[in-house]
């Protein structure tokens, strides 16, 4: 028989494309749809990248160097030096995205049937490479009340057994933009080295921090042979079509394994790669993302301020990222609710898209009643939206009510 | 202990690196090395790619959807409909390079423990990503004497086992140059008829083909549920950089399982998938390919023949691609004579690097007397650069047997 392989098979497929079906149809009806779905900026790439790419003295295409071409890693090691990281040439690979960087930080590190810790709920294309490359994700439990910050660090060291070999996080947090404290990350980078663990912390939203500033693994010399560094342009330069990203790490043997990993796929896209260079080399860098960063902060407020108008709602003020998780104790299958405003709710013409939360869990019947929205929007599209999320939830209930009473 | 997996310890990584700090040292030296051991054309990338991305109208670089820009696909369509090759939009999925497509095509095929049938001597890769995918390579053995073609079928089919998931290779090859007949692709295609094996066949050398015409995989319906078309604009277009490929199949199982890898990677890169939209929208395109394919075959005819005039070499002439495999009955040690010509050999205040044989091989002892040089520098040169390895072979042969007297 020609079947699919089993590890393929097992992966969830994304629920954004299990509903977007739905959107396009709404669409078609001529109902116009909020999209909080998604984590796509809507803010345009700065002009400096785009001429970089365009301006690129490029005749023959030619394959760049595995690792990324050397102006690039200069590039990006002078980055982090203003970020008072000190990275050298060697220790910086260019990859393909953020996606890329985790995928060989998995590939590089753990063996089949080795565990991954990461705090849930997560990205959950963490869970789709982990598969691929036959490990177990073991959930690290943390809760909305608790703005999804860590439980303490006892709980997390009871989960690990003889198979676990790395844990893996975002910071600040997608989907739940916490930005996790010194001290949090402290107590993990403690966690490693005394479990012989390699951490992977992944940090393309650093900028993104509203609430203090974001803590780097790479701040922790004592865990430099544990630490992975994952990273990518694609959201302070609002540039996730570049496909732009990088591991960085201070062990040789990961520098090494990565290497290899690198050559086997070749190398990471020319012209996108000199657009970063232009980037970092233009004056205007660090205010280009500066104001990239003012319009998420504005539309963090605006957008939380707005969904504590809903009544019920459970949801604490995200330090980073641009989203937001959210309970609405009055549900209890998100994918449901998230269907049903694209299929059988509109308000003056309008709907909305939300991320079901279950998809972020991998602890059966966890995230049931949560969604995360995203705030790509401008404030007043955010503002409207979250009116049309609330009328959207009061026709749920509602109707929820009254298939029960016809019981 | 923070060891890396095993699976990326016991990938080989490149000869071509093992042996790149010597040839840079020669190049200090003050040698001039021409480097007949890469597959990188030395041919500028047509103008109406490099325009396409120049000019491509985008203000948010954005995600492009995981399976490619639909005008990518339309492009990439209406290009194998020009050669015959009828497929439908949603059975061509636009890939990171041809890397990521036979990737691909191996993660959604093959269960860890399978093993791969792959003609040898083979692209190095293909091991590369059967062993991170957790599968066996087993060799199909072809001969130099024979140009490489392959050996009976019926040799073939006793290497299949319960295990044998897929039959891979490039057509025309990379490393050997064959371009297989009808009967040969005919063949393997009723193999996997017979045994319900998934083909996978890479054909980014397609129009490199010099005496006759590539045959696709994809001119075989009766396969269509097994075949799995793997190719890339590298070298064509020569845009190597450029990492765009695609993944093409009838089986709409492996297109899901397909769909569901693209997604955790996200996307390709924009920029490049527009280039390649514009060049293939030229009413130029063709004639540009073939402006490149008539210098690789001018090139290769010219390598042939200066390649005849070495004592004792035994090549055939090869079908298509840009690669020449030779054997020299009088080394048995490919990579220190590669190694030998960098360090301890130059003519003229010249030398030149090659690939040694053994590297295409999984069979120990194979390919030690055996060298693959890319015809992808200009007549003269190549012309030059096959004189210089004459006198290079001399020299290690006349080494060798001082080294013998000695003892």
């Amino acid at each position: 028989m020609l079947n699919v392989s089993e590890r393929v098979k097992s992966l969830k497929g994304s629920p954004i494309r299990r509903l977007t079906p739905f959107a396009n149809a709404a669409k078609k009806r001529g109902v116009q749809v909020y999209h909080l779905n998604i984590g796509q900026p809507d803010i345009p790439t700065p002009a400096s990248f785009m001429e970089g790419v365009r301006n690129a003295k490029v005749d023959v295409l030619s394959y760049s160097p595995a690792m990324g071409i050397a102006e690039t890693i200069d590039a990006m090691v002078g980055y982090y030096a203003e970020l008072d990281i000190s990275l050298s040439h060697d220790e910086v690979i260019v990859t393909i995205g953020g996606s890329e960087a985790f995928c060989f930080a998995l590939q590089a590190t753990c063996n089949p049937g080795d565990e991954v810790l990461i705090p849930e709920p997560f990205y959950p294309n963490y869970v789709g490479h982990s598969t691929m490359n036959g490990n177990r994700v073991v959930p690290i439990p943390t809760r909305i009340e608790d703005g999804f910050h860590l439980p303490p660090m006892k709980e997390i060291e009871r989960l690990i057994t003889p198979r676990t070999r790395a844990i893996l996080f975002s910071n600040p947090s997608n989907p739940t933009g916490v930005g996790y404290t010194y001290n949090e990350i402290e107590g993990l980078a403690k966690l490693a080295l005394k479990h012989d663990l390699f951490i992977i912390s992944d940090e393309p939203y650093r900028e993104l921090m509203y609430e203090g500033e974001a803590i780097s693994i790479m701040s922790f010399p004592e865990v430099a042979q544990n630490a992975i560094l994952v990273d990518s342009i694609s959201k302070r330069l609002s540039a996730c079509g570049a496909r732009i990203g990088c591991l960085a790490t201070r062990n040789k043997d990961v520098l090494a394994a990565v290497n290899k990993l690198c050559q086997i796929r070749l190398s990471p896209p020319t012209f996108e790669q000199l657009g970063l260079v232009a980037f970092l080399k233009s004056k205007d860098h660090k205010r280009d993302i500066g104001v990239i960063v003012d319009k998420f902060h504005k539309r963090r407020d605006a957008m939380f301020d707005a969904l504590q108008t809903i009544p019920g709602v459970v949801c604490r003020k995200p330090e980073g990222a641009f989203y937001i998780f959210v309970k609405f104790p009055q549900i209890d299958d998100s994918e449901a609710f998230a269907k049903f405003l694209l299929t059988d709710f509109q308000t003056d013409g309008e709907t909305v898209m939300v991320a079901p939360g279950a998809d972020f869990y991998a602890t059966p019947g966890r995230g049931t009643n949560e969604v995360r929205v995203a705030y790509v929007l401008e404030e007043p599209k955010l503002v409207r939206a979250v009116e049309v999320l609330k009328a959207g939830l009061a026709a749920y209930v509602e109707e929820k009510a009254g298939v029960a009473a016809a019981r």
